[in-house]
């Protein structure tokens, strides 16, 4: 089953920067396989159930071996059936409707 | 690791009434032994890991099976390293601010 | 326009205890005269659209006021015009399908 | 006060495809003025905290107005009072860290 999601991961207790434990999210998002977007509030990806779940919890492993000692993560997470569709699909099915 | 997750699916291209779906991944996610708690956006659990990823991934296959073909879903995500926490801790905690 | 919304206020780069500054917010919504219910990964709210949002905005006021300097907020926001539906509705729509 | 929000609008209840719902909230989001960012999950937003919601309102009645009975929202929601940050700050800070 392919997922289009939308992850962004919190970490709590740490100080005001999060972009060090972002940017490593980002690292295992990629090395994964995935294909991902990142954007101001969160990363999108792209790619099969099991890899995006198993790279989601690579991250927290490492957001918590990095030393937060809690985080709270966001996902928007979309599957479909009735036709494939890519990121780059669904900007364009929009921007179309725009004209 | 242990999870405590907010699991809100959007079946999308249904009806307006949702209720069926919801309910059929209230089993699902109970079925898989998970602690459980539904409210009005969502429903609350507590579980391992891979017992709520598999679970979820089990009600978006079911939701799809029942004739969505497409599934949105909102999913909130806490681990925590420092001390254990259950749902019920999280909520006393709370009260007990509000005196 | 009627709103049924979760809630779910972060601060950032404070103490791993989020609890002080929900409990603050749990009374900001309250005081509003919003129906309020507080579960393990958020509050649940219900009221008029520009109620729901001027307690929103005091919430986040009053937890940088008590020295959180960076805010992440999740909310889910439902409105319908088809019919009227309060929290207690939703909620009980899918034990009935539960059976 | 100024907010960086994501906001993810899904109409409940009309067919499979929400590109002309989003396209007709990209519009509003944009001429309140908002800087804006269309992704794959959602569109970023950039503005004063009162143009935001007010904004998103609009979105809410127009969706309703074009037919959709129900209408869900997820919104990311960040404020922040220890220094300014624009949408590409965020994204330059973690693209900086991944080096």
């Amino acid at each position: 089953m392919k997922v289009i999601a939308d992850i962004c991961i919190i970490p709590i207790g740490t100080s005001v920067s999060l972009s060090p434990y972002v940017a490593a999210c980002e690292r295992i998002l990629e090395d994964a396989g995935l294909k991902t977007a990142l954007h101001a509030n969160g990363t999108n990806v792209e790619g099969e159930w099991e890899t995006v779940f198993a790279a989601l919890k690579k991250c927290h492993e490492t957001v918590h071996a990095m030393g937060a000692p809690r985080i709270s993560t966001v996902m928007h997470l979309g599957t479909r059936t009735d036709r494939p569709q890519t990121m780059e699909d669904k900007i364009a099915s929009v921007r179309n409707k725009m004209g």
